[in-house]
Parts: C-alpha cells; sequence; structure tokens
C-alpha cells in the first residue's frame, strides 16, 4: 500500500509528568500531529470545505503500546502508514522511534464525515481522496 | 463588589511535569474551570444563545504569580472575585490555596462578544449580565 | 471479578476543539483520573513509597473506541473495572456514559514496577495490592 | 541588552477549543517551548546538572495579552526577548506573530533555584549563565 511518511517531534518540558517521562495521552497529540503532517503531504486535510460542505476525518478509535519511556529533549520519528482505507473510514499506523530506537506504536481509525447543520454524517470516501489516502494520486 | 466565590479542584497525575509538580500552564485552565463554575453559579455560562445571536467570554488577558508549587493529589481551593465589570469587560481575581495556605493567584479579563457569521464583536454587557457578574441580580 | 466502580467528571471548555466536541486525547486523561480515584477507593495509589522504596502503575496500553461525541459541560460517568490482574500487570476497562448513555470504552493495562536509581523494572504485584485490585481485600 | 530570538511552532488541531481558536493556556505552552529553544540556542536548559547539583529555571509568573485568535495551521513566530537578568530570576518578553501580525504578547519570569534533598532553594545566577541569557557570553 501506501509508502510511509515521516515526521518528527520534540517531547517539550509540558509534554512530562511528575514520573519524568512523557505523559502517555501526549502520545496521542504527537499522532495527530503526524496525521496532519501527513495529510498535508497528500493534498488533504484534518477537516475541509468543497462545494459548499465542510468535510472531515475524526477518530473513532485510537490505541497505543508504550514499549520505552520517552523523555524531555528526546526527538521523535513517527513514521505513518495507512494501513487499510475502507469505503468511511482510514487506518493508520504510528510507528515512534528515538535515534532508530522504537519506542512506541499506535493506532487510529478516522471516519469520513460530512458536516451537515444537524451534526456530522458518515460518508464514502471520495475517489480521489482515496487515491490521496493510498499514495496512487 | 460581588462576593466570593469559591470552588475545588484536585491536581491529577497528568496536571504535573518532570519537576514534580503542576505544571503551570494548567492554573490557566484551572481558572477556567473555575470561572465556568462561577458564571454557572450566577445562572450564565460561557457562551450562549439568546435571540438567535450567540455570546460569549473570551479572555483578553491572562496572568498567574505562583507562590508555592502543588503537587499530585493536592486539593485546591479556587476563590474568585469579580475585580471589575466594565462597559465591555469583566476582570476575574483568582486565590489558590492549598488547605487554606496561599499558593497562586491569577487574573483573567475577558471581553463580551457577539459572534457574527464573520467572527466575533465585542458588545456591551447588558443589564442583566451585569447584574449576575455583579451578584445583584 | 471485582466490582465496578464509578466516577464522573465533567467536560471542560479546555478539553475540547475546534469540532466542538472533546478532544479525543481527553478520554485517556479522564481514564486516568478515574484510575486514581479508583486506586484511591481501594487503599492504593498510582505511585507510592513503601520500606524506602517507590513503586508505580506506568501504562504499557492504552486504546478507547468512540461511540458518541461529547460536549462542553456533560457530565461523564466512569465506571472502571478491573478486567485481568496478571503476575506484573492489571488491566481496566472504562465505561463512559452521559446520563446512562454509553459513548465511549476504553482500556488500560498498567504494569507494577520498582523505581530503582538506574530507572524502573517490572516487579510482581504483591498479594496484598493484588487483593486490593481484585476488590477481595 | 539581549539580541532577541526567534523560534516558530504551528498551531495543532488539539491546541483549539470549541470557540475555533487555540485555547489561550496554550500560549502559555508555546512560551516554554520559545524559552526552552532560546535557552538551548544560548548553551543552557531549563533544567541541568553541574558539579553534581541539579539547577533550573522554575516560573514565578507568567502572563499574556491576547490581540488576536490564532487558528489551527497558523505558523506563530515567537520572538523572545531577555527584558531583565537580576541577581537570581530571568524575566523574558515574547512577541506572537502571524506572518508579521503582532497577535499575542507575553511575559514570564523564572528564578534560578538549585534542587535540594528538601526542594528547590532559590540561587545567585553565577556570571557564565548570566553572560548566556545577556547574549555576552
Amino acid at each position: 500500500m501506501a509508502t510511509p511518511f515521516h515526521t518528527t517531534r520534540r517531547v517539550e518540558f509540558g509534554d512530562t509528568d511528575m514520573a519524568g517521562i512523557m505523559h502517555f495521552a501526549n502520545f496521542f497529540r504527537f499522532m495527530e500531529v503526524a496525521e496532519t503532517d501527513f495529510l498535508t503531504a497528500r493534498g488533504l486535510n484534518v477537516t475541509w470545505d468543497s462545494a459548499g460542505e465542510r468535510y472531515g476525518f475524526p477518530r473513532v478509535s485510537a490505541a497505543c503500546d508504550f514499549a520505552k519511556p520517552v523523555r524531555f529533549g528526546d526527538v521523535l520519528t513517527i513514521t505513518v502508514t495507512v494501513e487499510k482505507v475502507g469505503r468511511k473510514s482510514v487506518s493508520y499506523r504510528h510507528d515512534f522511534a528515538r535515534g532508530g530506537d522504537p519506542v512506541a506504536v499506535g493506532r487510529i481509525t478516522a471516519v469520513f464525515v460530512r458536516k451537515t447543520p444537524a451534526g456530522m454524517e458518515s460518508a464514502e470516501i471520495p475517489d480521489d481522496v482515496r487515491a490521496k489516502l493510498e499514495g496512487t494520486a
């Protein structure tokens, strides 16, 4: 499937907790940043307008396995791989590494939605968006 | 002016940083929670709809002096005092204490705004809202 | 196994994102708060000292399925169930509900560790800690 | 005094709130990142060990005036100016701009501390640290 995408982010002082390591919830924030970078690199976005309608990719599930603690100042490389593009959803794998050493693996599934005045409704991923996600555009 | 208002909030593990104390930015989040509690107690809200329009109180300035570090599990009492209700803005003082011992003093100024399709515009605080903020309603 | 444990937490303004709903990473912070409440109710803690040594329960994995968006002001009930107490780890399930309506299900696995000068090492959960986690103490 | 220092940071989706703009508390997190970048550029750090002792710069006050809202995807330039190096403290000014347009001005005062087994005690800023802060090293 799609070529892996790499981005980096530094662990900030405010990302740590009293255990002296990055707080576990921040891995999910880092995944979101990586997803934003990935979508931008593919000509997409987390949310956008098209033909008078608003679209987006809210998450329906997120998970992370933490192998090693990371610390203030560590620069993490996050490799985003599209594991699956379904009819209405996309699943990403995020591999976190520090200097080539794996530290965590996360996964996020996002659904494609159209924002309506009443709320949000899931929608089929259009072919052009699918091609960009799959890296075949 | 208005009677002080008290609320409490516990410092969570995720509120701390690697120095073993609450991260300084979280005092501002605690102030926001206290402000929400205060507004609710006065029959107001951070944002609301009225007669087809949307109103709110975005902050234009925030400040905090940190006297003593606070730690995971500490229960802080936050006393909210309305220092000034101007024509279009309101200023709060937040006194943080732990078991009666002062630990920080914060201040927030919020402006009254009307949300328009183009964005937000500041507006005069209506008399009924002013009376609630001042505790004279 | 153990009796479920319930706690509640309100969604604050600062917990939301530009989609108008609670940011997905904050479900993990809410799980941590619920875990703290649970451990406290069972006479345990997230980290503690005993006989000159420091113990704790860092997370090794966390996951959440989001069924419905939650919004500013929503009061969520979080039910913590101990799904498994292993030799060196404990797994929790967190059921999030709003007014009886399920909105998300999360899971966290934490390992029992002893903090040493060199770092942390996993350790067998002592019988008294195990009994408290299982609710049989 | 010292030459201004510039760094940039993008507003992430998770930095926003339901008002569609960056949550005000995150300006303080951005200031911290800028401070870290500044200290690193000057050969210092937020916390470090020297001759068997641990030193750091915890904040004793922080303030920010918000002139214009910033949004997801905005790249902010943060200019850090050392306003004053006192005997035991340092004060920074942070000017936030988006494409040359000022959006916020923040200030942070940090004290120089030595970490002792009993806690932290303020200490005189050594000459070499002072020279680096002042940009005269």
